[in-house]
């Protein structure tokens, strides 16, 4: 799969000066969905996982989809406010402002192994606080899956020493 | 699979006064998550259909799982802002104010058979104002799929007359 082909870039989205990788062509191509999905399971094929994460929104997509392949639960980790159950939070740093991100508090147990799968790593500021929220349930982040690796932002760094795993790598 | 004892009730949320109904438990279990999305293949086994769509956030889950197991491609509704590329728009109304989704203007073509997947059939809002894009861009609707149905709202009322089915229906 050429996925540099697939992906569709549009200028100035969300703003001015930004390239913004569009991944609904994948989406849209039953056969390119099933192989980013398949090409995701293979890159952890030698770990035990109990869990996929996915951060609202697009990684509920390919989150849910890797955990149905790999036979594991799916846990939703979503904007502040939108988990109904009790919850624990973390904030992280935009380029202006904060987010927050939650985890349901009985989402996972202490020792439980936990993939999370993304679109796209850019900065890696979500990342980052989505392997903190799965710390502090006690899990085993066994590492990080993303169809997109936007490497001139330098995600992978900030994530060390977590396993990161990409399909497809922009450098710029 | 018993949908009710797999489905979490949180009384007061988002506000005082609303029962929510979790679904979290399900996609937390590989078991429970595989049934519902089978079960949903099979009530439109029956149907060509070329696109699942699925409504941000919790249907990207549900969409993308049913657009994989048939085998078809995922097409996603946003909220407005969030699609990159050329969309087209539908406000509907909500409790209080009005909510505005989009879906990308190259998403169908005219004739496409198109199926929408979402956890929850409510009072119907948000799957009319889908449906409605859907026909914009000439896409045929196939019908709904829902795994919870709040019957006592009268969801279906307002989607008449398009084929729905969900799962597991509570009257209160």
């Amino acid at each position: 799969m050429d996925w540099k082909e697939k992906i569709r870039t549009i200028p100035d989205f969300p703003k001015k000066g930004i390239l913004f990788y569009d991944i609904t062509p994948v989406l849209q191509d039953p056969i390119a969905l099933e192989q980013t999905i398949s090409q995701m399971k293979e890159k952890y094929s030698n770990e035990k996982i109990d869990y996929i994460v996915g951060v609202e929104s697009r990684g509920f997509i390919f989150g849910s989809l890797l955990a149905e392949k790999l036979g594991v639960g799916f846990i939703p980790v979503r904007k502040k406010g939108k988990l109904p159950s009790k919850t624990i939070e973390q904030s992280y740093a935009l380029e202006y402002g904060t987010a927050t991100i939650e985890i349901h508090e009985d989402a996972l147990k202490a020792g439980d192994r936990v993939l999370v799968a993304d679109d796209l790593l850019a900065t890696g500021g979500t990342a980052q606080a989505t392997a903190a929220l799965v710390q502090r349930l006690g899990g085993n982040l066994v590492g990080f899956c993303f169809l997109i690796e936007l490497s001139f932002l330098n995600g992978r760094k900030k994530l060390e020493p977590y396993h990161i795993e990409s399909l497809v790598q922009f450098d710029q």
